[in-house]
């Protein structure tokens, strides 16, 4: 049965649940900023996906993409598929601004998460939770 | 008509043309690192390309994915699409080992590019030409 990584459970507030991926808010308020869980077992690359589950990925990080861009308006979507640290497959969708502190550097590694107000963290998610729905 | 971005074509060697992106080899002998660039032109996001041009993208990096793996046996693949410095569209595949230089973070801004010698170079150009062919 599929399980959420613990990290991720910790970093994290859950936003959706698509036909493949479980939809997380990285509560960081440094950036906008969604994982895609694909919901199988075991996963950790892409490529080791069946085909099917590719495209459908495919299209739901496009979802999300659209969704940040609508919410945030940022100069730039990054999008990545690392798993150096946390072995369960995952995708980042994460909106930037040349304005933001690891700009043009990638997020991911850099400084430490500054979480979100509790109300700020709920306005967000709430919003997200809307558009996804 | 599409042309290649100059940063892009200076910092690689090309490997093959597929049906919709140029796959380049970086040349950074630090860590086997193709980039997938959708001949598209003024392209910017992922999220932009048509639905058909998103299911091809996914299954070109897949294809990528798999060579890098069975020639190289990394312990990880990293994909991601920043774009933050280099505006033309253009998708990191990237083979990972626990040894490399920049584990586990991501190899982005990471230090500086260390070139192949000249034959090495031409040894895994090849090598990949032959596998994409």
């Amino acid at each position: 049965m599929f399980k959420l990584h613990p990290v991720l459970e910790k970093d994290t507030v859950a936003v959706a649940s698509l036909a493949l991926s479980r939809v997380l808010l990285m509560n960081d308020a440094r950036f906008p900023w969604l994982i895609l869980v694909p919901q199988r077992e075991g996963m950790r690359e892409i490529h080791k996906l069946s085909r099917a589950d590719q495209t459908q990925l495919m299209t739901e990080a496009m979802r999300a993409s659209e969704i940040l861009e609508a919410l945030f308006a940022p100069d730039k979507i990054n999008i990545g598929a690392l798993g150096n640290l946390v072995e369960q497959l995952h995708v980042h969708v994460i909106a930037r601004f040349t304005t933001d502190a690891a700009w043009p550097g990638p997020v991911w590694g850099y400084g430490t998460a500054e979480p979100y107000a509790p109300d700020e963290l709920e306005r967000v998610r709430s919003r997200l939770v809307e558009d996804f729905g």
